[in-house]
């Protein structure tokens, strides 16, 4: 069963709100099995409300409209409905008197635009609304779905929720589609891809990668007659993924970077304590977004200035003179530093250009030197990192966060050899 | 003119990913007189690119395609744009050099699947990607317009503001619509509302509300024949709006609050130095998001143990146990101990409790001290913010950049009496 999505309301068409609500619905939709092959979006103008829910007919074999069914002259969901039906408006007493209750409730009369929300085709269903006054529709056409429900989200979420899709679900017959996200660091989408091109053609389950900013996740899709038979087959895969790529795995599903690192030091009772130049604190924002991170985070120092290096860090004035701040040096220097004078087992530094300004030919902008230490080694990493400011520190903070990842896991700094 | 969206990937209708690309250009097409009556998203499935793109042509003056353009298997914009002209894809030499540059540049080899991002239809022009390896899409086609742009937002924008709608208001000619955003910081959506009751009901130019995490913007729009018409009309506007709300407004626009805190330190000719806790290094990472920011920006300290309050800050120990890290008394040592030991003529100090953990009866989760001092005075503020632990950081930051503008725009710290 295929079913399309059309969210209706001028305010989207104008960018003025983002449509979280048919990214909600597509979501909870793959996980019964109703497959979406088309989302369309239309302002608030009957004419092309009605073409829209027309082709999506046409195409698929149900629709649901999300939004348009409020009081107001614009709100032109239920007139559209009914014109692709080809039957009036009547009014539905049980709802109207609903709403009459609901503004009484409130110490108020409920208006004739209130009360136009009740209305509906008669061949259709109202569906109760318990968090409004805008019930929603539910109809049937030659065989095919017609689904309406309200557009803010508190209405709109429980009554998917609670009375679309175990309609939908009994429709499709039990089969449930489940997935898995593996989160890998420290190789790119091609190079990944290239190495799972043959799982990648698996139907069932799937294996469709989504490039993050340094990340690349893999979303492993199974359907079955039963979640046990989904998660069987998507173990299977998964079990593949990892004998060709587990070395970058760090995570699955939500899990994030900063999580899994935090994770790491926690079970090796290991802390931590950074020194961030051109990321300028963003490194701590990362670990310290992560609940519990203060048993393993001591602090940093963002030592923005040279000055500060110096005196925060101790990073030899005779080094920055020589190498310059953003150098392997000044990173090794840093790393060591902070680790000393904060007392933590691990030591972090981070130097660069972020830009865009202060690039030369020599150390261009994006050019970042990221050291890690333990008490046994120092290892310091080069990289020039593509994209804006912000993109270049929040690379060279998932470059240091990986490099830090793999130091733990292995074992310790010595395990990271120089590439 | 009227154009159509088609964003593409099978993780939007997956429900993986929100579109927030395309309720940002539906935005900006907008603010330019560009219509946008439908959107539509499809997978990465060619024949349904392919026809969402035809329909889109049939019923608008162009279409832009949003993702599926990267150097997978299933990025198939490229072919779908090739079959919609009628045209073989050759590749672009200029744009596969600049592939293989980029590669290069970090030490790789680019891969045939890199290279294939250099693929275009020969009467399509390509748009180069700043911030990343897959250029874009300018095609025209019986008269129509057909752009497609790669969807990670961070090249998406990027080349959507400079490459994009340029050509588009070229286009469009005659009437347009223009808006200014004014930013506030210090004042609740719904008071700054009731205070601007009336110019509400403006419908030329027409002034909305936008409530924002710690901030409250209003956009002002007007519709003109020209855009010195309807930046008069806007003009008026944000005069009236400045004179009952002016101490309010930090910026203009894309202007950031962190961006009008440097601008005012620069201009002041004042550095500054911040000790954080709860908020991890996320005040150093917004302040440092702001290019030139080195010039005011000495560093900070992120103290997240009580060890470090005391051996980088100077916290006395008497004081954190006396009244505790999170504290009027420590927020106060704080920002004058990092003010004195960074030779700033700014100090910030943050302390509090981000949780979800960490939460007593009189210090809940969301309590924060922010402190900020300069040579003549130092002034520290209670606050408890409600949310999750990375929006109590944020609003934490928010408080602690509102607090420093007002004080060196009132011209010292001692203008901030206690409230």
């Amino acid at each position: 069963m295929n079913i399309e999505l059309v969210s209706i309301g001028t305010e989207l068409l104008l960018g003025q709100i983002v449509d979280t609500n048919a990214a909600w619905l597509s979501a909870r939709l793959a996980e019964i099995g109703v497959g979406v092959y088309r989302r369309s979006t239309v302002g608030d103008n009957l004419e092309r409300i009605v073409s829209a829910l027309r082709e999506s007919l046409e195409r698929a074999d149900g629709v649901i409209a999300i939004g348009g069914l409020g009081p107001t002259d614009d709100d032109l969901t239920r007139e559209a409905i009914a014109a692709v039906l080809g039957e009036p408006l009547v009014l539905d007493s049980a709802e109207a008197a609903r709403i009459q209750a609901f503004f009484a409730a409130r110490g108020r009369e409920a208006t004739d635009r209130q009360l136009r929300q009740a209305m509906r085709p008669p061949s259709a269903q109202p569906l109760s609304n318990p968090n409004g006054t805008a019930p929603g529709i539910y109809a049937e056409w030659r065989g095919k779905l017609i689904v309406a429900l309200p557009g803010p989200p508190n209405e709109f979420q429980p009554m998917a929720s609670q009375q679309v899709l175990p309609r939908l679900a009994a429709r499709t017959g039990g089969r449930v589609i489940r997935s898995r996200v593996l989160r890998l660091c420290g190789i790119g989408e091609s190079d990944a891809e290239a190495q799972l091109q043959d799982l990648a053609q698996s139907e069932n389950p799937t294996l469709a990668p989504l490039a993050k900013l340094g990340e690349v996740h893999f979303r492993i899709t199974a359907r079955a007659e039963n979640p046990a038979d989904a998660d069987a087959m998507i173990s299977a895969m998964e079990q593949e993924v990892r004998t060709r790529l587990g070395a970058y795995i760090f995570g699955v599903d939500e899990t994030t970077l900063e999580q899994a690192v935090v994770q790491q030091l926690t079970e090796a009772g290991q802390s931590l304590a950074i020194a961030e130049s051109c990321t300028g604190g963003l490194l701590g924002h990362r670990i310290t977004n992560v609940s519990g991170s203060s048993a393993v985070f001591l602090g940093g120092v963002v030592s923005y200035s040279n000055a500060l290096k110096e005196a925060l860090l101790g990073v030899p004035r005779a080094v920055l003179e020589a190498h310059g701040a953003v150098s392997e040096p000044t990173a090794r220097a840093m790393a060591a530093g902070v680790r000393e004078r904060l007392g933590s087992w691990w030591g972090v530094g981070i130097t660069g250009i972020a830009g865009p300004e202060g690039g030369t030919a020599e150390k261009p902008v994006g050019l970042v030197y990221i050291g890690v230490c333990d008490p046994t080694a120092t290892v310091v990493r080069r990289q020039v990192f593509a994209g804006d400011r912000e993109t270049v520190k929040y690379r060279a903070t998932q470059y240091a966060l990986w490099l830090l990842y793999q130091g733990v896991m292995r074992g310790g700094c010595a395990s990271l050899s120089q590439p």
